[in-house]
């Protein structure tokens, strides 16, 4: 480990990979998770930091942690799969770990998917459940077509509206092919919230289209962005429209909050009040493997299609961002780390 | 019926809503089309106009015409459907009307999903079904969660990439509220070709972020746009990635062609090769038709967040444009509608 150059305001320390999932899985063992799901929920942290998505990486711990604390998050929950239709599965997360629970229904959802065809879980009362790409990669891996959604807090206004009033609800898609599958994850907000916070804490302007101030005006004052404005969607009127329609999707089919009702991610003040869906189609119950070399022929011509070197995939530059870090260490915030190690210890 | 002023460089005229459908329905009885047929792909056509998106509207006419004269469209075709899996129809349209053949596998979706929960249709070889919103609506009015995907030609480039390799692919999303469906239905691209085929004709500059030229190089020149270009994504890196991903979906799951091998619904030479994907969720059979009103309200709040007047939620706009033309007309290029009349007429 190393302490390298500083990025933004704060101080960075590379940490090998191996020793950061160790140190999270002893934070969250120390406050009482069984081992099985510490581990679950390190590595769904960790995948966060490989694939160069920090704000779904380490920096969450101490929000776990204190969700433990207060009884928000059940360490060793019992969640309730019920099947309450053919190919629909309600999951009562009953406060457990978002990736414990999620990974349960996947593994229910993908042998029944291989019956039915297409399988979907709904899933509420759960935490956080992290980036979407490892699940859908999860999944595409076993030889499905993976869509998973989740709400999230409102953080993005609606399109000529201020406040913010809808999440960054993220659609993650992973689709097989004869090599690495395709893997979808993307917010439908234009940058996190968590990036308009470093701008504001640094002094620097943000850039045009990332956010709105109080009165809902375009701004590229952080500072403003974050008291009281909202992020802008990614893509205009558009991202909006997609980021609200996942929203009434999601909502009403797990039957979770919407809008500002959604809470319990971010805070460590309440229970967890987004829902989760996942749906995976079994291309070899449908006979559709056959379509693999196709596939994988068609996204290697759009990647040859490069103007300056390869145009990229969804999955290629997390991957590579992945195998990076996998071997060079994932670059932490010095006192991330350092309350993560506090944590390990006992000490804090 | 009235010529009004000119609307780019073509003359407009305004028609009734009733002769409209009823002079394309004639259009495709006289070349062929069982009237039932005929007035659902009319209907269709018309729904376009009427929601503002005259690309899918009577436009499309001539080539569904020369398609059935070439045989490339079978007016009286019979698809075949079967229940591949208990949740999910494979559908071979036998080279019929878009439209007949995606309403008959909603039909028997919507069926089997008050059965299992969720039921998927895959559907192949049939022709372009126009807009989404009509189906996605039809299926929210009638209690389910819908989502409706369909591959279609290669417009759109890679990011970072030149050419053309990536459909228009757009997304179709409809829920039930308590009154109005939140219906949205959007193209992953940022504009339609029509529209960089019309400031090409009237010489008129593009806007930045609508195409880039053959060597990929982002262009207002709507000619060189046109010639070899491509139209960009929506919202760049991620509409591109979610255009990819559903052209990866959809054409896996429906067994048909990708990026440049998708042909037949803009031309009048190809067999179509293009797929349609639609999910359909029963909000009775899974219980959740108690989340309408917590969802019309949020949807409320949503609209009172606007600035200078509601703000939109998906639908909202098109079906103010619905009712102004219902009532009003329909404002329909001269030439175009030339053609229709001597197509009803047997005269072209």
């Amino acid at each position: 480990m190393e302490t390298s150059a500083k990025e933004g305001a704060t101080e960075v320390i590379v940490v090998p990979n191996d020793e950061l999932r160790k140190v999270i899985s002893d934070a969250l063992a120390a406050n009482g998770a069984p081992r099985i799901v510490a581990d679950l929920q390190a590595a769904t942290l960790v995948e966060g930091e490989l694939r160069g998505h920090a704000s779904h990486g380490i920096r969450r711990l101490a929000v776990l942690v204190e969700r433990m604390r207060r009884g928000l998050i059940i360490p060793n929950a019992r969640p309730v799969l019920e099947w309450v239709a053919p190919a629909v599965l309600r999951v009562d997360g009953n406060r457990g770990f978002g990736p414990a629970v999620a990974y349960q229904a996947i593994d229910e959802a993908i042998v029944r998917a291989d019956e039915t065809g297409i399988a979907m879980a709904v899933i509420s009362n759960s935490s956080h459940i992290g980036m979407l790409a490892p699940y859908v990669e999860s999944i595409a891996r076993r030889g499905q077509v993976a869509v998973v959604l989740t709400t999230s807090e409102a953080l993005v206004h609606a399109w000529g509206g201020r406040g913010a009033t809808v999440g960054t609800n993220p659609i993650g898609i992973g689709v097989p092919t004869m090599n690495e599958p395709l893997v979808l994850d993307m917010s439908t907000a234009s940058v996190s919230m968590g990036k308009i916070l470093d701008y504001a804490a640094t002094g620097r302007a943000i850039q045009p289209g990332w956010a709105v101030d109080a009165l809902g005006r375009p701004t590229t004052d952080a500072a403003a962005a974050a008291d009281g404005g909202a992020l802008s969607p990614f893509g205009g009127p558009k991202g909006y429209a997609l980021g609200i329609a996942l929203e009434a999707l999601v909502g009403t089919l797990t039957a979770t909050a919407f809008g500002t009702d959604v809470v319990g991610t971010l805070d460590s003040e309440f229970p967890t009040t987004k829902g989760d869906l996942l749906i995976t189609i079994s291309l070899q119950r449908l006979g559709l493997s056959g379509m693999l070399p196709a596939l994988t022929e068609y996204l290697d011509q759009v990647r040859d299609s490069g103007v300056t070197g390869p145009a990229d995939v969804p999955g290629d530059r997390a991957r590579r961002t992945r195998e990076q870090r996998a071997l060079g260490g994932v670059p932490i915030d010095n006192e991330v780390w350092a309350l993560a190690l506090k944590y390990a210890e006992g000490l804090s």
